[in-house]
């Protein structure tokens, strides 16, 4: 689906278990219902050079640029980036209305 | 759709037509059947400091690790790549199987 996206990527600290961070992701788009869909990946291949250190990309969709806004102010989505920022060794956040140019058939 | 993912994000050079690369890359999609979909997104708005400079999402979706293979080797992604790798001033790569963890409806 097209939409508005909220995408993140990160490189977790050492120490970081990334499952339970999963699981508090997965907590907290299974209560905001303006999260449309949500998944997840691990690039730990690939060459460092092109990575530039990130290992995770996050990506979540939602019906419209309202949907976002709603979920940002959230109180579980407020709660959850306070545990999640101090987990995290760098970021990159991107947030887009996307354009399908070819389509999943 | 899950499978394997292709994400670029990349931060352009200032005197960069991002239409014409934008073009380029739909020529190329639509000439490679290993990708399944691809999506695009510009970020122009969000915190500069959340965004780390970076404006631009592309995010292609092959059925699986095979299929991104097909698409890195394919002629036609060899010269695009020596192209848009001019326009780029910064760039994270991120190749990964697609975990849904909360499934579009």
């Amino acid at each position: 689906m097209a939409g508005f996206k909220h995408l993140v990527i990160v490189k977790f600290k050492e120490d970081v278990v990334v499952e339970d961070i999963l699981k508090g992701m997965q907590k907290l788009v299974s209560e905001i219902d303006a999260v449309k869909s949500f998944e997840w990946g691990q690039d730990i291949e690939g060459e460092e050079m092109l990575r530039q250190g990130f290992t995770d990309a996050f990506l979540m969709t939602f019906e419209d640029k309202q949907g976002y806004t709603a979920f940002v102010g959230h109180p579980c989505h407020v709660e959850f980036s306070a545990t999640f920022s101090t987990a995290i060794d760098k970021i990159v956040l991107l947030d887009f209305p996307s354009v399908v140019a070819k389509a999943a058939t």
